[in-house]
């Protein structure tokens, strides 16, 4: 499995991703699931992968080669003029996807589905946060919702949904998502170290934070073990809060 | 869905479920998911259930009716020996009802799909733990994994491991099986007030709280407030831990 999470605050867009992918318990391995593009002073972009890996990879490479191709024709993720055609290219590699393995999968019992995060900022607009469904359909995050969740979503879910909102700041955000990926590595195991995490300041059309947080990271344990230290405080405080009876 | 979550503590047994049911999100009621029985000085028992509603009454309705025929023959909850004998008993009329129902729901493409919590203490022996699957077999809570979970469990799972042990107070055990459940009832529509709370002390055969906590329930609020506050508080000491990068 997979978790990544994606804020879009108004300071900016923060995302964090894991690194395990597998195929039953038994068969664990390490593949990246963020991808991220720059074109100094134009547009800062980032993608996120969840599912099927062959189906992700595939459209992943197709991106990278139609950026690479000279004679193109069409969008590409670093001409689109808007990240909702970004969004929309992407759902269109998606659905192609699909519709290429989808029904074989199936036959097999197995599953074609897959979803992606779509973050990044395009000049003299706005930071924008997309969610690209299986079927390459996509939605946008608000202000109402300003993240988006990709996989194990369910364990890092709470701290999120109470911490943040539109207003807060790019360290908060990144914050509380690594609080969010530390207490969902601890409950799954098929989340796994290292992580990747990035931030894309709001105007900077660059990457502020891009990262890889290995496994044996000192400085991550030690802020994995002060979140510790500071829920089992809280924990404890509660003695002292209103009974519920 | 359905959040039910129990402990197995030195000090004693500690559950909580809610009582929300949905056959989709326009298909919600209400209905009690715990069931307890004491005989003074000789036992105290409580089930929780999830999953197929009419499975799991069609369960406590064979249960309660041997209970109440006087010419019953064999097992009841309140005559075995020991609480193995009773998960024998639960698991044994879980099979019963996936045998009648499972392959008539599986042609429909429903579920059968059940899962049961069983606590309790015998006099004589130790407060004992147990999770009933769908297939009437059962495995028991140990002192490495002192807690079971029905439902919607991943939500609530992270407090749960970072602050519970077997040495856990009975006190703290409540407390973080409400946290748990209030995490999960933030994040979660499928699961729903009221909630019902029992608690077993070791060797006491009894049940020292047994009670329902309704949608409206002051304390509870001012609880979940203050949990809400103590987390946030926790989470704005964060900003002087050590940087993760």
């Amino acid at each position: 499995m997979t978790y990544c999470v994606a804020l879009k605050l108004k300071a900016g867009l923060v995302l964090l991703s894991d690194t395990r992918t597998n195929a039953g318990v038994d068969n664990i391995a390490r593949f990246g699931k963020m991808f991220t593009w720059t074109v100094p002073g134009d547009r800062a972009m980032a993608i996120m992968t969840a599912g099927n890996l062959a189906v992700t990879q595939a459209v992943i490479a197709q991106i990278q080669e139609a950026i690479d191709d000279p004679n193109h024709q069409g969008d590409t993720l670093l001409n689109v003029p808007t990240m909702s055609r970004a969004a929309a290219l992407l759902g269109g590699l998606m659905q192609g996807q699909q519709n290429q393995w989808g029904p074989g999968l199936t036959g097999m019992n197995e599953s074609s589905a897959a979803t992606m995060i779509l973050a990044g900022q395009r000049a003299g607009a706005e930071p924008r946060l997309f969610m690209i469904y299986s079927a390459g359909n996509y939605i946008e995050a608000t202000e109402d919702t300003p993240f988006f969740q990709l996989g194990e979503f369910k364990y890092g879910k709470p701290i999120i949904d109470r911490v943040i909102t539109s207003d807060s700041s790019i360290e908060d955000g990144v914050t509380a998502c690594l609080v969010s990926m530390d207490s969902t590595l601890r409950s799954n195991l098929s989340v796994g170290m290292p992580l990747d995490v990035a931030v894309i300041p709001n105007g900077a059309l660059e990457f502020s934070v891009r990262r890889r947080i290995e496994a044996d990271d000192k400085n991550f344990h030690a802020f994995s073990d002060a979140w510790s230290a500071a829920l089992r405080e809280a924990f404890t405080k509660m003695r002292e809060a209103p009974k519920w009876s």
